[in-house]
């Protein structure tokens, strides 16, 4: 499956013109799914919760629906980060997985990064695999990566690839991705965006690399730091869903659960 | 504490003289505490189970108790991957901790790799801490690395330093350290050996480049590929110990557990 890799740049709060953003780089390269970074529509330095709740959006949202009608008439998947408003009006930092027929899926951030803390709530979705089109994908956001347990769950539960949007503030994820790809021998896509954000004297520069990594660790994609653009790569599952090693090492059935008893 | 990574180049079956070699590199470094590689001293291709039969070694025999010996008169721990007899004739894949006192603790290798499965039993200690004169060290052999499980355990048993003695035959281990170590806020000293080992026709190249890094990803030590030597650092506890990762995230403390549960 032909994937792209949507590296922007927002403009803190500009909602409407960031999505348009979007777009634009999207349009440039053909593609069956999207992945775009972590809050990739309205900035992410939030200074307080009441901004938040300014910010954040329903899945009926205006803003959630443009990606809706843009998946539909481009017949592709979008993957992508925003902050959430619940049902019952509790905000998440979400990654919602937009298919053209207007199913979806919604993954709330597991592990809070920082003064995230401070606004959202923890996540209560955990990891979940969608099979579409024959990929199986598993979301992921930010600094999920950072616990491998995150990406070993998503993989034994079958993932081929691992939509990671991001907003990363060093380049340690972009490395490690050779790490979580090998370890899993599974496709990882680490979406992030570039650019810096400076709030009340309080800045943040992300590094951009975006990085697509293959299961045996080569990196199809190894976007620019400080450039926007739309990197695409193909996604084979053939390759994923073989975890022999060897003639001997398999993945998965090598794994010693007995041993790991004080991880679960 | 000052510990040493020791990286040998053995000739295959030539016991005695490995033994002296390891002895001569080990004496070019003052330290607390020396690692050295797996099967340290038998070299590693073995044929056939008789061979290793033949190679294997109990606590109380010779070449081990060398090394209890050196331990005392030098009042230094060693920790050594060598072929274990067990008492009940078993044979394992080892890593034994020799204390001065002649206290010890055995490691019998949890994931075997390629042909290993063909001669040796599984590991069936699994991950242990020992605490030794204020540091907490764990024991690991080689292509346990490749899970990241592993050293996860390790490090929610406590472990300042996982003892991490290899023969390995790529550089994917030495790279991922890097992931091993800021993932898990520990010192990781992958302990290699150097050499060519061709057996009926089939030959080995042992990759050295030994590395110790720190609970923050800085390599401490990155030896040369293809060279002997004996190679010091200085383990903190305190920083293996702290795992708060900033204001608001602790590496333990934000772990998710209730969404990990297929790991176990």
């Amino acid at each position: 499956m032909r994937t792209a890799l949507v590296q922007n740049d927002p403009a803190w709060g500009q909602v409407t013109e960031n999505i348009d953003q979007i777009f634009g780089l999207m349009s440039k390269e053909k593609a069956s799914l999207y992945i775009l970074p972590e809050m990739c529509y309205t900035g992410y330095q939030m200074r307080s919760k009441d901004e938040l709740e300014q910010l954040a959006d329903s899945v009926e949202s205006e803003n959630i629906q443009r990606f809706f009608r843009w998946s539909k008439e481009n017949d592709a998947a979008v993957i992508l980060g925003f902050p959430e408003r619940a049902a019952d009006g509790r905000i998440y930092n979400s990654s919602i997985f937009i298919m053209p027929d207007g199913a979806f899926n919604i993954y709330r951030k597991s592990h809070l990064f920082y003064k995230e803390k401070l606004f959202f709530e923890p996540g209560n979705t955990g990891f979940r695999v969608i099979e579409w089109r024959g990929l199986k994908i598993g979301q992921a956001i930010c600094f999920d990566w950072y616990f491998s347990e995150s990406f070993k769950t998503l993989a034994l539960m079958g993932a081929d690839l691992i939509a990671h949007s991001c907003n990363l503030v060093m380049l340690h994820c972009q490395r490690v991705d050779f790490a979580r790809a090998i370890e899993n021998r599974v496709f990882i896509a680490t979406v992030n965006r570039i650019g810096d954000e400076e709030r009340d004297g309080e800045k943040l520069h992300y590094t951009g690399q975006s990085v697509c990594v293959d299961p045996l660790g080569n990196y199809l994609i190894d976007a620019p730091k400080t450039e926007t653009g739309c990197f695409a790569a193909e996604i084979d599952p053939a390759l994923s869903r073989d975890k022999n090693l060897n003639k001997y090492n398999n993945l998965f059935q090598d794994r010693r659960e007995i041993f790991y008893k004080n991880i679960h």
